[in-house]
């Protein structure tokens, strides 16, 4: 086992289950020591589940283990900076969970910790990971697409989360588009200068009520001269709707939706295909374990991860700026929204 | 020959050369008498080439001929308005190429005159007639994509056209996404309250030396809620890009392109296919016939055109809010550019 | 007018009507002066819809026009041969519709006149010029596929003809699979050397009273080595399904059916797009356009028919063999099926 | 660990390996407890890579050790039956890769041995828990396609193995087309009744000169009326080629083939898409885990295996049918191929 990245694992709930699963069966440069979970039974069954050696009720005393040279913080959103922050003041490398917060200063001062110790941070946008995103990355990276153009990324969740997630999670913005946020930057390589939002309450009038909107088309120009747009909605009744257009001077691509199998049935009224897979961790699965295989990687070997801290903190200020432009009914610039870095 | 709709064409330029052809073999209900055109000899090639029976120089020999219960008008687009007032005038049916004028009271003018003739007026939004489009629209209107929420056109050209007629087009929003406006009514059923336009000049500087643009993301909210963008290039290296995508709450409907076949070849290196139409006539040719076919039937059965004037008025002015929001950089209602209608 | 060809067509039923269309509108280089049809009224209506200046009861009246320069044939099976050896005898150049006959001494003897008058023989496999085969076709010539090792043709008809046109039809392989032969011979560029036939009768016990088959695959090696089969069906519910697939040392290209339209509808319980074209002329209409610009260039041009009297005889010859296999229960070489040729 | 299925694997190399790995991460109801292999260190590199507790030279130590309740067979073909047969007398259920053996005798005297002692025994045909060939079976029973008419196999590999693995091999009918005799039956519900084989060698002469062929078309009649046709290649140059298409009196279905990734570029000369897997393990993974789930499952609750000894000995008997049809150059019987079951 020697050579391995000596891990622990804080929060075992749903996402928290799968890094355990991954980190114990297919993250060959890790070694999964110990989980802790505040809620009473949760990391016990995890750790019975995956066979995780030692079971903790709080994560501190991960932190106090000197083998574990690494955490993947999984708790809730309001606990990610301070751990990220105390995690990094132990001289532990932090594998932390989207978003880092949703108080901008509350990013800075986790960074700046993070900064000061010059411990390793990634952040979990798995979607760039993605074989289909990664390979539209590598086709404009490879130049097939030229000078890039224009963005268009569409985003669909199969199903609104329930109205009290709706309340706490920062809104649309913070919560669900925060991936394509990130795919943008990712894409492209360049940084949000402005966005223009427009919303609309059209799938539950309860989100509304909550102060939220559920579908949104959202411009940007980027400062490299692309323009695009975003396309949220919290339900697509077929499925989980993930797909982006890259259009450019030598070309155009695109992808599609995956499905769980490709099978196509010619009827006596239609030609029929089976809907798009449901549920993000069916979809998206191979992203989550190579996004692990990639921070392991860069904390045994000490380089920078593909995903920074700065970039798990862009996305939200592009969010804030998404949301003060539909209040405000103008087009925001990203730097309009304050932030020390 | 009994029964048959008696026809004059107005201009033998590229798109009356089609029409002319059209209207002699494939449009059974109409009879094409005459044509004219001001350019020597352009009317003269059309009549033999297609066996018009008569020629003229001057349109308004085709006005005075009693004959002729209608006019196809295929002349500049800087005639379109007068003809139309003209012929309406003279008690002559009009089907006229699109945009009826860049100007609205100029517009206004041509349609009160339609309107005080009792004569049928249909614009040539052709794309409305394409099987692609026509079949998104039946799927709304038979519920099968549920409430609407959200639409998206792709409207790309295989490339720009020569620099002249950029600087006499109108402009981006005039001449290429004019067609995207009207798609947009026709699909949504519903009026554009407000745009916000994104654009930039990508493909060729030229264009913007002449004050217009090449690329551009347009944001277009709807009097019934619904939501959308429109994108546009005057250039798509791989040919004509047209689609469209409706989203609502039972579901969602797509059109690709088209292609000259389906060929699909899995090579050493890549599985590929042949390019999509390259040429707005090859690629929209059977719109247009079923365009003119349902002009003669309306004419011969007295019933309102599918494309009316109004709908013929309507872009232009969302054009120039498209315009003026790009010139002012915010968002822009529809009603701020000022109509008599 | 001059330049033109002048043509005469024989039989106003459907398929002559639908060639007389093209000869009026979409063939520029022809120019047909005459029709017969040997049923009372059937000329008179089709020169009448479509404008063709005379008509004739007997074919006859054709041949004795010196003005006549090619007669199309589109009569009965029955008279197909004996038309072509007397319009050769008095020089007219011929279009026919597959088959040239049932018999191959029949079919013999008409080649025999055509080659004695030096006249002009094409015969209808439209499906030649069909953009689809087209294609693969040129991918063959060009090299994108290198060696050809396998060959597979899928030719499934929307329902089964009438009973009565079954049992006068010469049965599944001459009347039916006779295309696909045909596909075959000109995609491989080679003769079929051997068959061997699996045949059933799954769609319609009448069609098995008969004598004859609704279900079939045909084994097939060719004499430049490639192997390959085809299955034919006289109904799929869905629609007229019509595909090949060439496989060889470079790769592979398979066309797919065409529809008429391509929106594609997300819904709540499949991915579902409309079916194929469900009719042989609406399918097929663009080729069989091509065909007879064809036809009528080589007549005008004096240069060989792109589908010769000996691309017409040929499938019959592997029809006979397929059905001698289906009898005999073995494979059977199309040397077997003696003719003079 | 209680309720766990307790397992030895019997052969360390490619195919164990993938087993090892599964059975250890991937089939929660199974304790994989040691492993054998006759090849110096591939068992000790095997469970040092994966974890597994205890390593064997001989796979007689793991049919000792009473703890195990079943074996997985991944030695080389030669050694299957005896095996099978060992480990039944044991009272060890088992699972084997296929085939059993290539002697019909050898093998039914391991399913004697299998019979007499009451054990599981499952055979490896993976593809039938591949999730698209899944979905045709589903639809079939499901009565989607209706009665069925025929059925299409296409099955190439990526390249051939080296020379001296065909020599061993069987042949193409027992080592690859093997599978697809396997999916055929799997699919229609029906044995084979007879078949005709068309073979050639056009992708490697050194095949031939060993006396085997490299691409072949079967014929096949299945006893419940079904026909259809296998079509094998040892090499594609685009990958690993694997498709079926079922079509019935209600509709058809058809598989593609799986990519890595489904982006889609639009590029100057042609749209194109990344080449489908090349590698059965990364195209077949998830039916190796899931076929694995299902034995465990099966020997847990002592049901009956889904892949039965009389499913693996079938597709021998049917591959020596269609290596006798090419043969003797005619139709062959599948009763012909005696055997005593």
């Amino acid at each position: 086992m020697a050579g391995k990245v000596a891990i622990g694992l804080i929060g075992a709930g749903r996402i928290g289950r799968l890094h355990a699963e991954h980190l114990m069966y297919r993250v060959p440069g890790a070694m999964l020591l110990a989980i802790s979970d505040i809620a009473p039974g949760a990391a016990e069954r995890c750790a019975s589940d995956f066979g995780i050696p030692a079971v903790e009720k709080d994560y501190r005393a991960l932190l106090d283990n000197p083998s574990i040279q690494a955490v993947v913080v999984c708790s809730t959103t309001d606990t990610h900076a301070g751990i990220i922050a105390e995690a990094a003041r132990r001289g532990k490398h932090v594998f932390c969970e989207k978003p880092i917060a949703l108080d901008l200063k509350v990013i800075d001062s986790a960074l700046e910790a993070v900064r000061k110790a010059g411990v390793k941070l990634q952040i979990g946008f798995n979607r760039r990971f993605d074989a289909n995103y990664r390979r539209v990355w590598e086709l404009i990276r490879e130049g097939r697409i030229g000078d890039l153009h224009t963005l268009r990324i569409t985003s669909r969740d199969p199903a609104p989360p329930p109205i009290d997630y709706v309340k706490a999670s920062g809104g649309l913005f913070l919560d669900m588009m925060i991936h394509d946020f990130d795919m943008a930057r990712f894409l492209t390589g360049s940084e949000v200068e402005e966005v223009f939002t427009l919303g609309a309450v059209r799938v539950d009038p309860e989100i509304g009520k909550a102060g939220d909107l559920d579908t949104a088309v959202v411009s940007l120009r980027f400062e490299n001269g692309v323009i695009g747009s975003i396309e949220n909605s919290r339900r697509a009744v077929f499925g989980y709707d993930q797909r982006v257009e890259v259009f450019g001077s030598k070309g155009m691509a695109q992808t599609a939706n995956n499905g769980a199998n490709n099978a196509r049935v010619s009827g006596p009224d239609e030609v029929s295909e089976d809907l798009p897979l449901n549920f993000f961790m069916d979809r998206y699965v191979d992203s989550y374990v190579r996004e692990m295989r990639e921070f392991v990687r860069c904390v045994a070997e000490g380089s920078e991860p593909p995903v920074t801290g700065y970039d798990g903190k862009m996305p939200v200020r592009i969010g804030k700026a998404a949301r003060l432009s539909y209040d405000q009914h103008r087009p925001v610039r990203v730097s309009e929204i304050v932030s020390e870095a």
